[in-house]
């Protein structure tokens, strides 16, 4: 008799020690952690070098610096040092910078890949996440890999679903980036 | 003697416990998924504009935007959108667009440095997987990193083994890409 | 009586399986493998063709190609194939390449972006570690995520933590490169 209630905790261990065996990042598809933060970019036009935040450095035989190519852009590669904020207000504080580039890759519609970092230095959050992907800029919503992280983000990967939260012909456009984690340590 | 089976139980479970202590990504090293996939890239001379589907967009002091660069072609950076298919045939049925860039970065033979996204988009895949590493292109077979993905390949990791399928000159190449994901959520 | 054992047993298989739950590498802060490696970087200036292990492929308005662009060097991409070696040491043996890019990306203080690939082909390591990150280089320290590896490398991930250990004006510079991996495999 004295064995029977051992046994049935044994079988709720066993079904515990199985659920263990994979872990909970393979299970569990909610994110570890959430951010949702928003970067504008100003890119320089020829006229706007006070407020400008990008620069077209590369461009495909036939066009210039100052003016995105024609093609749907196709072959422009801008690099950008942009402000952080946490709501969609370019004038709301800055949490940080992202840096990087993103290339214009298609000949038949808006599309660019993007290469750059969140550098966040703020009472909020301290340390950098890293996002590599292809950007289908004509899609309501858009998911990019989150390839790494340090300082608070240490080691963390994810998805970040991109957002054009608002644009103005050529020259500016503001991202909402959710940034969700599924890897925290 | 009522106890003595339970100990059995206990220790097999311990066992078990002991093992998924470590998960499975760690010590099965055959892939959790695999894809073979094909890319074709003709890069724009001056007279293909029809045709190509990658531009020289960058290149050293002294070069132009229509030849690679002499010197191994260092310094030039070509922007790519280039179609995907199962097998290698570039008339093939397209499942998909390779986007993004890839870089000569040696002086004294081919090497070239690789960032770009799998964007699939059929009814066999629908998703992103991104790319990252050096291509030692006189190499019959070299492994770049893949370094995240989205939608099929939620989260996933892996290496990618790469080898030129068939080229022509300076101005096309086919790449074979297999793709071997070690970590698949 | 029989019971009591069993079940002392079985509360301390419950806390061995509760900490199995989490595999290793979320509590263990320490890296499972070290290297630290240098690399020197001699960017082309027009003048040091033999020399040179970068150029300058792409600038922004106004700016050429063998000489930094005169804004904190903003907008400017360089490409690079760089000697990596085992000391501080120029002139020490060369254990493999640093090959990939890095992009100046502030207007008001020296930030790069950095894309690149150690390519190790020596009696010490064979295979590849890719990086990528902000690199704040006023910062007498700063660390960079390390996206993927392959060879010795295989599925690795970790943290890279980059002191300019030398630089003599805006031709050259050698960096100290601290490779921490915390997922090893």
């Amino acid at each position: 008799m004295g064995a029977k209630i051992p046994i049935l905790f044994v079988f709720i261990i066993m079904l515990f020690a199985l659920s263990s065996a994979h872990p909970s990042k393979r299970k569990q598809y909610s994110p570890c952690k959430n951010l949702v933060l928003y970067f504008d970019d100003i890119i320089y036009n020829g006229d706007n070098a006070v407020n400008a935040t990008s620069s077209i450095v590369a461009a495909p035989q036939g066009a210039n610096l100052t003016k995105l190519a024609t093609q749907f852009h196709f072959g422009n590669i801008a690099v950008f040092d942009d402000p952080i904020t946490l709501d969609n207000n370019l004038h709301s504080k800055t949490i940080g910078r992202a840096q990087g580039f993103y290339i214009y890759d298609t000949k038949n519609t808006y599309t660019s890949w993007l290469g750059f970092t969140f550098v966040l230095n703020s009472t909020y959050h301290q340390g950098t996440i890293t996002f590599a992907g292809a950007d289908p800029i004509m899609q309501k919503s858009r998911d990019i890999s989150v390839t790494g992280g340090t300082g608070d983000f240490f080691m963390h990967r994810g998805i970040a679903t991109i957002m054009t939260d608002a644009f103005e012909g050529e020259v500016y456009f503001r991202l909402r980036v959710d940034i969700k984690f599924f890897e925290c340590w």
